[in-house]
């Protein structure tokens, strides 16, 4: 068994991305931010919908029509493949743990 | 925008079962527990298997070979599909708050 909240590794400034269930058709992931943000300029542009819960500290994602969403502890959304995004802030005390849910999610 | 920490409804005294994503070979759920156990004498013996963390409160799970797992809030683990489980703990204060994520998510 393991625990979300427990960080094992240094931080050392870097985002860290954990997989914790990989399948064909989806994965788990656990990322870990202290203070990253996505490249100025640039957008994530995922083949796969991902469905995200900001389980630890304070961040602000962007979508390209420039709405900005702040996210707490406990709020979670859908993002559809394609549908870009930016991170745009993320909390350094506490990190944010994230857990990311990559799939074929969304309704068609 | 959903928060995976706030009980919108009463609680009443039974367990809530919620369905966040619902698609053909997946499933995200949240769980509020009270309290509640698998009743005596019963598993839960499931069809697919189910990687389940627990957000909120304290639970002990119990497998047919009579290991019992005491969860803390964080603490995550998949139960495989015919994997005999029961629930012998919820804690009422503060109330369980699971997610579980049903699919086909063992390695084979």
């Amino acid at each position: 068994m393991d625990n979300i909240f427990i960080l094992k590794e240094l931080l050392n400034n870097k985002e860290i991305f954990e997989t914790i269930i990989n399948r064909k058709n989806l994965k788990i992931e656990r990322i870990i931010s202290t203070g990253q943000t996505t490249p100025k300029g640039t957008w994530y542009d995922q083949e796969k919908d991902e469905w995200v819960i900001l389980l630890q500290g304070e961040a602000t994602l962007l979508y390209s029509d420039h709405s900005a969403i702040d996210l707490k502890a406990g709020d979670y959304l859908l993002i559809k493949a394609h549908q870009k995004h930016r991170v745009t802030f993320t909390s350094v005390d506490p990190p944010c743990i994230w857990l990311a849910i990559h799939g074929n999610l969304a309704q068609n």
